[in-house]
């Protein structure tokens, strides 16, 4: 089975070389647990190794998502430039929609189907930051019915996606998203009882097509982006 | 009671030869657990020993889970080939019905009862993949009716079923299904507090005309499917 | 106080002879702990003893509860024939009913009051099996009162009754139920801590006019039915 | 401050004698764990000192409450032949007209409002068994109100009351009647980790004008009723 | 800032003299807590130095409430007599109410501030017992925008209120009125594990312009009102 | 990145600098927390600085705050009287229109929006305290867009702001906030088990563009304002 790298190395050893090409990913996680981070440093890995991509953020400009990236290494400019990079300008739509009048109905889920379709075909690899945004307010019936099919024409279509689903959102839809992806990826944050801080786990709950060692998985958020943290002793 | 086996030959043993026939069975868990795999197993096994068999899966194309079983050593194209097993195309179905057009009555548990009425009467054995499609935003009531409907006509008709159900599912319907099927497995993963990795256990609270032992059945999903674990010591 | 034997001997022990005669005792617990097979075996009892019994069965043909009950040495049949055990067919009503046409009125509780009025006035002894078919979808003050006149009814006739029901609706009716039988056994299995093992119990918290002993009574399902397991030292 | 036996002698030393008299108490607990004995308690000693008695019974009829009462050694026939302990067949009144058509208003918490103004204005004593049945099916700000006035309008007629009401209903009203009655006693069954056994403490939390001891009190519910049982050493 | 006793000596040293003069305080606590002892405590020495005071209590008569505070030492008859002291009969106004016929706007919060308006100009302090009537069956903005109005209206007005609140009334309106007043007083009883008994505790969240020492503080209900307990060595 | 300081020194530290200029912070805590102080302490600090601010309080006047600012060393009148700092006075527009009649409408979040576009143009700091307000009685999807918007336009005006949050109203909303803003800082108290008091921690999930340490950060609301404790050692 083709892998495309996360861009995270020791990960990518866990994942027998990545995550399956062709195939939807989910990653969850609270505020502040790297989705974002992670979502951009699979993008940069996947630009330079020459595949399309396409970035539809819901919740930050591209232009705040590029200085982020490019703060921890991964400079996607020359990407937008050479149009190898789309940048799909989510919050900047809600933004004004929101601002001008209210309108409870401007962003259903219908939303992402049109994206998908309007979406060029040369398109291989899509990161959506983040689904969560299309989940509140929706009936959950009708939630998982449209990311059963988003998933399902994307992977029918062989682009290899990254969705990140904010733990809220991913709560109250009782984490029905994990049944329709291939994978998942589960970031969290516990606090270590013995020193008193905080500390970062990933947990791979499902990845198909793949042997999986089912532990927690430690990492932290570096100057140049995630990296697996090396295994503690005393845990 | 004659048995048809589990296709995991040690959950055979601890099943007096394995599940019942002409019975109808549902395994229970979260994303990841084998659920799926656990039903190719059964099918494949069943294939092998001559049944007439059908697959309706609800989440996934025919297509990738032939693959998938396959690379574990399933391979059930041969049986598909010459008609002794049926793929009942649910998802695409789905899929199109989503994409075309936003219709909440267009899946209605009611379709599961037409399929087992439309179902050929030589079948034997059914795989179902999985329920909890057929239970969200429909009301307890019906669904427990239903599902006591479904599964009164599969014994009825003397057709061995494993039927499977997702974790948010079942809970969303506080586990009713286990009432109306003739007996249980759940699938879980629990963190092993001593070596931080997470770890799988079936449980089974019910097997009709079935000596249980109550125990917790460790077992990994490995590259030949699932395997149950030799005891643990320091549990 | 006269009493009614339990069908288990060390049982009987513990309740100063067994049931109450006359009396409505509720059985509640999920689903593998017996529930069923706990009503059979009180059934066979009642038979052997020469009372005229009903069975009001919900969720399985009379069939299929005369083959397990037979299986485990308790052989309803000769009781059938001559005419000393009614057998109601309320599953073949319901699946009949559900597969026709959905009809969300089909089944009320008033189902249970006629039931009670239709029933041969000599019936010494009842089981229904089980009593959560009768609350989903209904007014928790409805269920109440419905129930309370049950037992009221029941108790004022005379006859003993066993009536079950499966811990959803137990849980989703907030224990209801207890407050208007004259006694309650709640089955349940617990994980020991010790052995990995899951363990079944079961507790009495209310029978009336019996000196209760307020232990976990440890029990199994062996292949004679249910039988009290002896205590355990390192509990 | 006079004070009123409890007909528990222990318990009467805790409470500076008894329950004030003319004031209105509540007692909570599951079904089992004595509340009924104790109103019957309470109710055979205020006979004895030649109260007039009422005795409202919402679940039993009187007949199967004198029943058990004398079984314990608490004879109330005589005072119902001499009237001076009135009986007041509630369960009676419902289950009749719960059988003959199904009237969702027939129970307001209205009645009650009618028992205590039809009552004769000799009344002394008081217990209703229980308050639950009127709470169920009705707003939380109605059953406050309503409750808030009965304890008003006995404290008014200086009727010394006990009201009991089932852990279900408490817990459904959010333990609101509390706030309204004059003093609370809690009964409730606890595991004890070391025995195995359940145990019975009744805990105190609230009796005005009263120095209350804040402790966990165990007790028994005996042949001759509830005792309070002797202070544990391992606890 | 200056300070008004709170009547417990104790208390007073740890809020640097007693309640800031002029700001609303909430007290909330379950039955038993005290909440009404220490409304009182507060109000008898808030007339001995000479202020102008008002009590509204919603669950009790004034005639009971002044002879609980009298049996703790607290006499309010003489100010009641000089009309230094106000009762505001709310317990009779809700339970005629409640008598006479049912009618669900009786007590809207705006009852509140119509006692606001209503009241004497010269009133300095003010005790509310207790505001929970004012929350249940209310929409839970509506309660946080009256409360904040009224906590507004009385610290304009510069008079030195204590609030009590009931903890279901608290639980229900997620503690929202804590974020109202000038400080909050929370009372509290836990079981210590090493004794079984219960113990007393309050906890003083938020007092503005107060040093804290954020410690949880023992105290136990008197013969002569409420008292701060000495520490506790093996806490 | 430019950094605008907390304040709080120690503070600064850990955020290299301070916050990030431009950007939108939260700052979520109970009652009692210092959220309010953390605001205060921060404005003063801007004003210093030589920044144009704004205050917005939604539950005090801003006479009160400028008091209890200047008690804690902080004294922002100054600033106010050379056009500084402005203060928006929303408690006295809120109090006022419910005590008039009471208009559901009044205070919908688009308030936040009207504020936005009025402020003048050279504000370049803003504290809004808090939130919560304008979260109660508004649907989740609503509120998330407006927080959303709310949130974007600031940053696209470069003003940088804190915004608090009470705990009440954050978990009412599902933290969802959070995920709108550039940062959060959660306040928090949690009782020493070795000591019985209680102590407060701030914990800072998430900042962009800035190392976390992730550890719970100690600190004391003492006469000077917010200060960071030393670590602990017995923690």
């Amino acid at each position: 089975m083709a892998r495309l790298s996360t861009g995270i190395m020791e990960l990518n050893k866990k994942l027998q070389g990545g995550i399956p090409e062709g195939e939807c990913i989910l990653i969850a996680g609270e505020p502040g647990t790297g989705k974002t981070i992670m979502g951009m440093q699979f993008l940069y890995n996947a630009c330079k190794e020459g595949k399309k991509c396409a970035l539809i953020a819901t919740e930050e400009t591209p232009e705040k998502i590029m200085i982020h990236a490019k703060a921890l290494g991964f400079d996607l400019e020359p990407f937008v430039e050479n149009n190898q990079l789309s940048m799909i300008r989510f919050l900047e739509m809600r933004a004004y929609d929101v601002d001008e009048e209210y309108n409870s109905n401007y962003m259903q889920i219908d939303d992402i189907s049109n994206l998908i379709h309007m979406m060029q075909d040369d398109i291989d690899v899509i990161v959506l930051d983040n689904l969560g945004t299309f989940s509140i307010g929706v009936d959950l019936k009708e939630f998982r019915d449209k990311v059963d099919m988003l998933a399902y024409l994307l992977s029918k279509q062989k682009r290899t996606s990254i969705i990140t689903i904010d733990a809220t959102a991913h709560e109250l839809t009782h984490k029905i998203a994990e049944y329709s992806t291939y994978g998942t990826i589960r970031l969290m944050v516990k606090e270590n009882p013995y020193t008193g801080k905080m500390e970062r786990f990933m947990y791979i709950p499902k990845m198909r097509g793949t042997k999986l060692s089912m532990e927690l998985i430690g990492y932290d958020i570096t100057e140049e982006g995630i990296k697996l943290s090396p295994p503690k002793t005393n845990k």
